[in-house]
């Protein structure tokens, strides 16, 4: 199989890290090297935090981006020619796997050992680190590949792989059971309506939905069984109370990127609750306003950070999609027009996700 | 038994609240009514949260403190009459009881039903809703007393009923295991020996203890591996991250109530760690500083806020405090001097607690 | 409201125990004592262990049962008359509550410290330590009846009380995430069909559902995702497997009370997999046939027992009902009718779970 | 470094499985591939299940030992040499590491995706799937190694590598907590004393050792808060109630290979206890005598099974070591002596563990 292989292939660069600007280039076929394996992607999702990186705006990143990099971290696509000492690897040549955030892992840090790989000390991120998956080949750990499910669309595994595990993970981490209520801010974005079908109908939790009204429908077509505009709702703790029994949720999640959400978000929790916090605001970071000790002492309160998630919840998640619980709001793209999308993204205009088809 | 009970018997009440201010009153023996047993306290701990009610300068109470409040809550002494309805009491007359923060429960209330009666809904706080134990005889729910093990000092019991607790389920919310590095701050308060010791002694942690200089002995011989002096170390973070293998610790306990404490814990954990708020900050609320989403989300961090501990907290407290496994430091008083006590402890003088002799 | 209550009420007692015989007898009205309400019961459940009480084929109580007994635990009515002491229950004349299994706790054993209270040492079980449910009036501790949420029905709710969060708390203890996979033994039966909906709608589970073949129906009616009927599958083992990506099983909940079900239930089972033991099998104990402590050790394996729930699941178990989650298989009969349904039970001849009138 | 390696180096192996036969051999000297480091081992615990491999008597082994096979799963050496692809890994040149039973893993099964990599599905057992460590130089994957820490000796490090951490491991999974009641049976063995010293004086516990008379003073040395023979103990269950206030104990650990300790374990235990087979009886499985479901359900007990622990236990068992917390007996012999030194472990001679000096 490997003979039939091209000696050039086609990627999406960052030409002008800093602005949103993208171009085709032809790159050179790579050879996997000793644990590798090469795959040819069909599909790569686009993510918020791929604009992050091409625009130079993620303070949390050691160095600005170069011109010439390959970005993107929801790839999907076949092996086609497998490394050196990949002989007893679990996947082969023809399977379908995915790459993700996190392309690359140590296996040695204190992360890694406590099988908390999504936070490896040594991790490198797809299309920031290594070239991403906005292209047509790409190589990859072969123990670190995410297996594609039978039965799940490429195109629709492709959003799983990032977006989708990010709101599993922080599913799991809000400490939620089946049956208790979980607020869900941001509900009717990109994150937020992946968020409110894993909760509502993936782990069974009661979902109130905050988002501004416009996202009404998508919300309550998600499985919350409320929704809260934020822009009409007079006084939100004294909603959430009422709807939960007069005495707040188990959990909150912040999939936004607002400080005023998370201002709230704590007044919106019963005794002993949680709040995730996923969304990362721009700009100079500002605390969690009602983050007072007083508080949390009084009301026995936790808030806790998630990441994206780990291999293992990467598998967990693709196997809800491909079993139909959780489906994606998404619409596929040449691989040409990247740009233009960046530019919706940018401008806020963006409904769901969008995958590139990288033909 | 109960025919050899006095007519009258001695309290110590506030007789102005908001000043520091008590004095002797003799009081009606009261008789037990369904449920309840008679209690012949003969020791009471005096804790800073009784000078908070006294001073009527908590603002989590929900009204001013009456004159003539009986304040106190860590009371032991002896059951003497049991009322009607305890026959199938788990205690009986004769036993050796002890009295906590919370004094009575309603175990109906969520919290309740989830096993947490410290955090029940309809609590009432020893000293504050309920007569305290700053008195020869209290009243008490058959089944929420706290038996005392055998060869545990009356004086040496009362502080662990409160002070003891408390470090020791925050200890417990801290989620570090044995062999973990726990950062105590304040470590040389109060509580703060009280932490060490369980931490250390109780639960095998590595202790890194903070407080000001002067109390580096205390620290040290309550078990802490190091003693880091907030007079003196330049740089916290660069100091705890050196002791615990370039990594930070696995939790950090703010035992303290001062902001500046929790504005630095969240800089001193590694990976996935956890700061626990006990200490509240008086005068008005401030948000914990470094508690910005970008952060807690990049290394998976936690914050979460513990109050006095539950029933079997209480027990286990106990327990390990009749083993000898912890010590409080601590001197008895008659009954008489409690306002010079309270004195001591507004002016910042107070070494160790005080346990006030009722007989 | 008091006043209104008549001097004589209704109920239906073992007259013969030891073997299958009921009849009606008047009984005086009773009035609460300290903490205690009085109950105007509608409706009872009839549950397999109401039989072995009556039949005396229940090693594990005490001593055999008194003829006049009022057997019963699962009743549901509402209250008509507070005992003193109960002024500050969470509870009022006028609530509609639940009577379960244990119908009355000590609050001050270690297992009600722990809030286990299912495992009460000093537990009274309903219909047979005390007077139970198959009666028109009954009396409860205020702050231990379960609220029956508006909504649903009930002669629904009753089997809830008993049935319902066994099963429920069986599947807590599982410790199967959602989406992990759960292999039911006895999936058509009374715990089982309410198992079956609970695993796969109320917590989001894979399920399994094994039973006669007669039974396919009604488990897969409940949400089974396969059934395997006990009498057509060669090799159970080898069809859990294929199942399940050829690796079994993450938990196995065995309601039946068939030794040779326990013997298979083992081999079920992935790495890390568990078993929970409910069904009791009558006669001489036998010890779980596979539970060799080689495979336990090889695969990571455990096993762990559950009784009925405690009241916190008690009330989640009504809310998954009242919000039709979960819905018992169930028909109503007259009180009068008592034998003959205890007779139907004895052939196996009963279809889901029968509710008595008590009016 | 690696010019000045020797192209042969001395090695024992098993010249006849089945029976007790070793003989130093001279062997080529290998050359790490990729992801390979080379270490140069200067000591090797011998373990009882190196006898199991050698002698072919260990059932669960897919295929009989080969002559030739090195041996051995406890070693220590330094790095020499590393092979390509190792430039980003955690180790380098001049590291000390050790070799433990699993010797390599995956990475990609379920049990390594869940951080369990002592379960890896197609994990390599040292000494059996690979040349062991009863020889002076190793492969090992770069990334599995587990790194010595300073300033605990070689030859001490090499028995907590396997015994230390399969008894940690267990430990871990025992459920429980500091100041809980822990009875060890087999407390005087080679896994019992260092399980002795983990549970008092690494996590807290207070622990019951149970073994022959002649082991009392070991078990007491090592930690054990009491000490019951089990030739001189009429009625053990009746013993660990009393001297567990009456109840029994929250865990107990079988880390004998005896049918008999398990029959007796679940006996021992209070409500909610929990049994951690660690010990493989030989021969013919036998089920756990008591494990009736209606004795788990009834007390809510659980048995799980505990085979080696992780890679992240393993660095924590070291740690624990290395502070001087826990302490192995044991005694140094040299590598020729290896045939002696199973002699004396099949005839049940062996007090402690033997450490091969490999140089």
């Amino acid at each position: 199989m490997a003979s039939e292989l091209p000696k050039k292939y086609k990627a999406v660069v960052y030409d002008k890290p800093g602005s949103i600007s993208t171009k085709i280039e032809e790159l050179d076929m790579p050879e996997p090297t000793a644990g590798q394996v090469l795959i040819n992607l069909t599909h790569s999702g686009v993510c918020h935090s791929d604009m992050g990186v091409m625009m130079n705006n993620w303070s949390i990143l050691p160095a600005p981006t170069q011109a010439g990099q390959v970005g993107g971290h929801e790839g999907v696509g076949k092996i086609v020619k497998m490394g050196p000492g990949t002989e007893n690897s679990a996947v082969k040549v023809g399977d379908r796997v995915g790459i993700k955030w996190m392309a690359a892992i140590c296996e040695s840090c204190e992360a890694c050992r406590a099988g908390a790989d999504a936070n490896c000390f040594n991790g490198k991120i797809s299309g920031y680190y290594t070239p991403g998956t906005f292209q047509q080949y790409v190589l990859s750990p072969a123990n670190y590949v995410t297996p594609i499910p039978d039965g799940l669309d490429s195109a629709a595994a492709a959003p799983m792989l990032c977006a989708g595990v990010t709101v599993y993970s922080a599913l799991r981490k809000s400490g939620a059971e089946s049956g208790n209520w979980v607020v869900i801010m941001g509900a009717g974005g990109g994150l937020g309506h992946l968020g409110v079908q894993f909760s509502a109908r993936g782990i069974g939790h009661r979902v109130i939905g905050i988002d501004h009204s416009s996202k009404k429908d998508v919300v309550l077509e998600s499985g919350a069984e409320h929704f809260l505009p934020i822009d009409g709702t007079d006084d939100m703790t004294a909603a959430v109370k009422e709807l939960t029994g007069g005495v707040g949720a188990h959990a909150v999640l912040v999939l936004t990127a607002n400080n005023n959400a998370y201002a709230s978000a704590l007044d919106l929790l019963r005794f002993g609750g949680r709040v995730v916090c996923v969304g990362i605001p721009e700009n100079e970071p500002v605390p969690i306003k009602n983050a007072y000790p007083g508080l949390m002492v009084a009301k026995a309160l936790s808030i806790v950070g998630s990441a994206v998630g780990d291999r293992k919840e990467a598998i967990e998640t693709l196997d809800f999609a491909a079993r139909g619980v959780v489906k994606t709001h998404y619409r596929v793209e040449k691989k040409e027009k990247l740009t233009e999308v960046f530019n919706e993204m940018f401008e806020g205009k963006m409904k769901g996700r969008v995958v590139l088809d990288l033909s």
